[in-house]
């Protein structure tokens, strides 16, 4: 039994996380649709490839450290389970927020864009509400389900589950509250209007909500 | 040894893939035809790597509670081979059937187009029938063959063999009868007209039937 | 210590692997060429895709039966060391020769194409030739290294590298005696002309040749 | 605890897995911007998979004789470390150097071109010495990280991560000084003009210093 690993380092290693995942998802965008001559579709092959590797490398890395939860759904139900204490939890989300912001600006930075930008990409309706409610749902019980199955794969089935939900939802699965906040900050491929980001949120929660749920009865872990 | 898991969960699990399974079928073939300007090989592209990466999560997942079939044709040979009771494999195929369903709805949901649909794109001949029962054949012997040698692996074996059959063969691999019925309730990439159906059912479950003879004797079970 | 597999097994492993690889390499083929309206790279990367995927399968799942050769090359390596009688390396390379012939023209059945074909797609000079003998090097280097230190990725490895080397060897890594006669075959996508199949041939022996001494010294198997 | 490998096997190791990796990135650069038909992305995405899968591979085969570094930025963290003695790692970064050229020198064989080339291809700017900075700090961080909690999976963490980092980073991330030399001496898809190259290499130096003195605190080695 190792002993436990202090805050500070946890926090740390959602801070590197979620800079590297943050930037790699608007980067990548970035990068594809400057390449993809037009064609969305190669586009997002790019950015899901990059996405689904760079997610494949950062769980493996820091998930022995503080879990690797880069995502304030995932903090919040860890807390509601009793996994994470409320106060860390609300430390995780600051951090990975902040972190996040900065991978944004750091993608940015290295494509010569301006630093601060707001996106003005619609993406609103019932269709993509429903995504991000499905997306995060899925999300979650993939991370509750390998954990307690296989919990060696977990870094390949979450990266797995991003890469197909990236393509299987109409809103490409943002599934994540900071990084749906971070990419209203950039203008490009990823972004999101700041306007439309609140109902992303409250679906994603809604989904992440109904996804700790059914977990604790179908992996039977009462 | 884990105590057997109830029914009721196992069901549960079933539909829980079969939804995701499907709704990632046939959502990914939408996004990927809106998205690949023309290029068909570009959306089978995403198609692909979206199927393959759903099936290694959900198999990963779920395969711990109900065997993670998704699919009538591999319960029915688990049923042949008594590996499953044939009442619990015909509620199985139920539930694929009635939650695939749901999944191809919801995919129809995401991207707002109307639920109820029938595909009219003709899928037939001698080529693509023979394509399904190759498919099937070589779908039934994957599973049988690395849960018997390699188990832990039977995940990302499945989803690979999915991902090849998906471009060699002609039928682009539907190799379960559920999916045929749900891709003929949906007039997207994926779909196939339903006076199509049974053929591609009946080649299905005779390359099943072959193959679950070939392995009883290939891979040592006698 | 699991006793020894009968002979009969271990060639019926082979036809069934050798029939799979090749109706995958040259189905996939077709499939890509069909789908990529003119764009050679979205072509090969369907290709590539399938075959890697397709390798992973049948490796995992066939490999502890009769270790998944699927290709002379590597029979003849396996002979050379003692690993394999010769007198069964015969049968092995007769197997995969049939079978993979018999897969060239399941592709051709499932495409609706005419089964006899002869490929006119010219692939000599020495640029390729130094392509196949690279290229073949670096599969049994592959295979022999992985075996001894690393036995349970060989799968992904062996998949992996002919992955790469579809795209880093200009002959995109025919690699395999066996396949360059089936494709010979085949005047589709993966094709080559009967004429030219004796020097990629002749290139791949030396390149085996050459992975086979560098093996016995690097892997200190001595 | 196997005895060590003398010296003459690892910098073979090392000569045999630069030669691959480097006449992959060259070589599979060349095909795919021959196939591309001007769509630098899908040009892209075949680098990609094949500098990933070969570098999955050569990791997987080579790590367990000379730890497979291929990267002089790896062997100068090693032995800053005290993990190789710096007479060593002088050794190595020639040996990466010299073999590296070879390869690519291989790649232009192979496909017909000059052997002798200078780039042309200029790439600077903050942005892009950013990108490098960035690129090498994280292939570092992953090295140490994975090392040290999950050894199993490095060939698998350090692919992904390159697969990531050519599609987040402005400069596609070379993210080593010896490959950044080699590609200066190609005039193709993946060339860099000589005149930019000492930039990118110090960049790649600093991030490399700011990932070791990272690990040592976040990864508790201390």
């Amino acid at each position: 039994m190792p002993e436990p690993v202090p805050l500070g380092k946890r926090l740390a290693a959602e801070g590197v996380g979620s800079f590297f995942l943050f930037a790699c998802v608007i980067g990548s965008g970035i990068m594809a649709a400057n390449l993809a001559a037009g064609n969305e579709a190669v586009a997002l092959l790019g950015n899901t490839v990059a996405t689904g590797a760079i997610l494949f490398v950062l769980i493996s890395m820091l998930g022995p450290i503080s879990g690797a939860h880069m995502n304030p759904a995932v903090s919040i139900v860890a807390a509601s389970r009793g996994d994470l204490p409320w106060r860390e939890a609300a430390a995780f989300c600051a951090v990975q927020l902040v972190f996040g912001i900065l991978g944004a600006w750091a993608a940015h930075l290295m494509f010569d864009l301006p630093t601060l930008q707001l996106s003005v990409k619609a993406r609103q309706g019932v269709g993509q509400w429903t995504g991000e409610a499905i997306a995060t749902f899925g999300l979650i019980l993939t991370i509750l389900g390998t954990t307690r199955h296989r919990p060696q794969w977990v870094p390949a089935t979450v990266a797995s589950y991003i890469t197909a939900a990236y393509w299987f939802t109409s809103s490409t699965s943002f599934a994540n509250p900071a990084i749906t906040v971070a990419r209203s900050l950039s203008d490009t491929f990823a972004g999101i209007a700041p306007a439309d980001v609140p109902l992303f949120v409250f679906a994603q929660l809604l989904g992440a909500a109904a996804a700790a749920m059914t977990a604790k009865w179908l992996f039977s872990e009462d």
